[in-house]
């Protein structure tokens, strides 16, 4: 069977990916996942937004943080802190063995497809978690403070200074893994999350082969919005299209992706984005239902469009 | 005021520093520690010994386990297990932190002795804690079950096989730091911890430069035996010994170590080494008592031996 595939990254599009994931057959979902927010950190490298959605779909998310594991301690951070040691990125103990397994097997050679990989597979997870890229992408941000790579602009200074602009540093020269190749030729629809468009979506469309894959679809692609009454669920989109001069609606967000998708999911009674297909729900993903719902109307949609 | 060092391993040794740096004045003692036993497990740097006498100094060592930090959680290797990752080494959340540091330290240019004196610090322990050197040097076992690096040997395999000799793998090419160096020029005396000669003490001294300042000392050098009433207080000592043919008596340590000390510290009763200068005391180390009285009986004998 012909696949589906999904652009994500960060907490709002793991909602949609768990919800897609619950509802359509398994083995048949692959998330192309953001890694421009990645990092090295104390000498381990960091994935955030695949581990937020490994997290969520093995049912091993904290919920009450909105990221990192549940039952997690925090004894190396305690110690951590001892030491004189930098405490701006929270770790914690049972997180840490993600990072100095991935850390290591990146040293030993793997890529981070493979080590993705053998995650999800400890996991029992029957989807295919693909970094966008094996390459180094880095979403760098033009603020009023200067240039900040993405985790001192988002976890650092809490997405305090304005924007200017946004790059993401390595991604002309990045290639897709073949597996994302493959599970865009072979896809028969594609999802664009209710991520950030800018810093989460972008970094993964920033990357050529990636991009052109959607230019020159025969599948149907469709987005869902991540606005809610012209303000984002969670983080920084509206506050960011509001520094970038650009109006917080789904007409907005629709010419943003224009050339790139076919139809939109809106939030209930939000503005219609015209030249598109659409269909509207209620976005706000509380719970698994509420992700299985959204998830079923966005196939809709999809269907509707012939996919 | 001129110095004493004390060379030393292992959590016997540990104890005996700790003895020392209680009773000696502040900042004049330097532990030169063995490094024989470091490894690299999961991309992490991992200094035992050193990390033993920090956690026993600054009052952190886990006293029910004998290792390792008190008050240690282990959701690391729950969450490492969870990946199917190596769980023969414990490594405890807290005491990661010092891994994770260390090994950062280490990628970054750092040397060991440097960064070990920033954890002194760190925790203000007011000695010197003396790597033996920042170049590699390895103990291997030969043993009935083949060639073993120190760790699978004591950790993996628990001691059990038979060992047959040991080696101290770049320990030739290895050259003491400036800081090691300039301990043993200007003490005052020197102490042999009662750590285990083969696997604690041998590595340090198989270093040439270190070996030499001994044979050419001019302030006492003096051992403390491992051995109370011919076995061992802790670990493979009186089992090793013999494996390889030698009796687990004092005399045996005497002349283990012949031509690089002047005295020993003996346990009461036990068997009293000819040639020697000697000292005899309840060696067993079960409080911060014990290891005061330990350490003043040392520098007793040191005394007696013009130091």
């Amino acid at each position: 069977m012909t696949g589906v595939v999904v652009l994500t990254g960060g907490v709002g599009g793991a909602k949609l990916v768990d919800g897609l994931y619950r509802t359509l057959p398994a083995g048949t979902l692959s998330a192309i996942v953001n890694t421009g927010d990645d990092f090295v950190h104390l000498g381990l490298s960091i994935s955030p937004d695949i581990d937020s959605l490994l997290y969520l779909l093995s049912n091993q998310a904290n919920r009450a943080l909105g990221w990192g594991r549940e039952g997690e301690s925090w004894n190396f951070m305690a110690a951590l802190r001892g030491l004189g040691g930098p405490d701006w990125f929270n770790l914690g103990d049972g997180d840490l063995a993600l990072h100095v397994v991935r850390s290591e097997a990146l040293r030993s050679g793997k890529t981070l497809t493979a080590i993705t990989a053998q995650f999800t597979a400890a996991w029992s997870l029957d989807l295919a978690v693909l970094p966008m890229s094996d390459g180094s992408v880095a979403t760098w941000l033009d603020t009023d403070a200067g240039a900040l790579p993405f985790q001192d602009y988002f976890v650092a200074r809490q997405c305090k200074p304005a924007v200017h602009a946004i790059r993401y540093v390595g991604a002309e020269q990045a290639e897709p893994s073949a597996a994302v190749v493959d599970a865009l030729a072979t896809a028969r629809a594609i999802v664009l999350a209710p991520s950030n468009p800018w810093l989460s979506v972008d970094p993964i469309l920033a990357v050529p082969a990636i991009r052109q894959a959607l230019r020159d679809r025969r599948v149907p692609v469709i987005a869902i919005s991540p606005l809610v009454q012209g303000k984002a669920v969670k983080g920084p989109t509206a506050k960011l299209m509001a520094e970038l001069g650009i109006d917080p609606t789904n007409a907005a967000i629709a010419a943003h992706y224009d050339g790139l998708i076919d139809g939109m999911v809106i939030h209930d009674g939000d503005d219609v984005p015209t030249g598109l297909a659409t269909a509207a729900t209620d976005t706000l993903m509380h719970d698994e239902g509420d992700r299985c719902r959204v998830a079923e109307v966005a196939m809709a949609l999809i269907a509707r469009l012939g996919g």
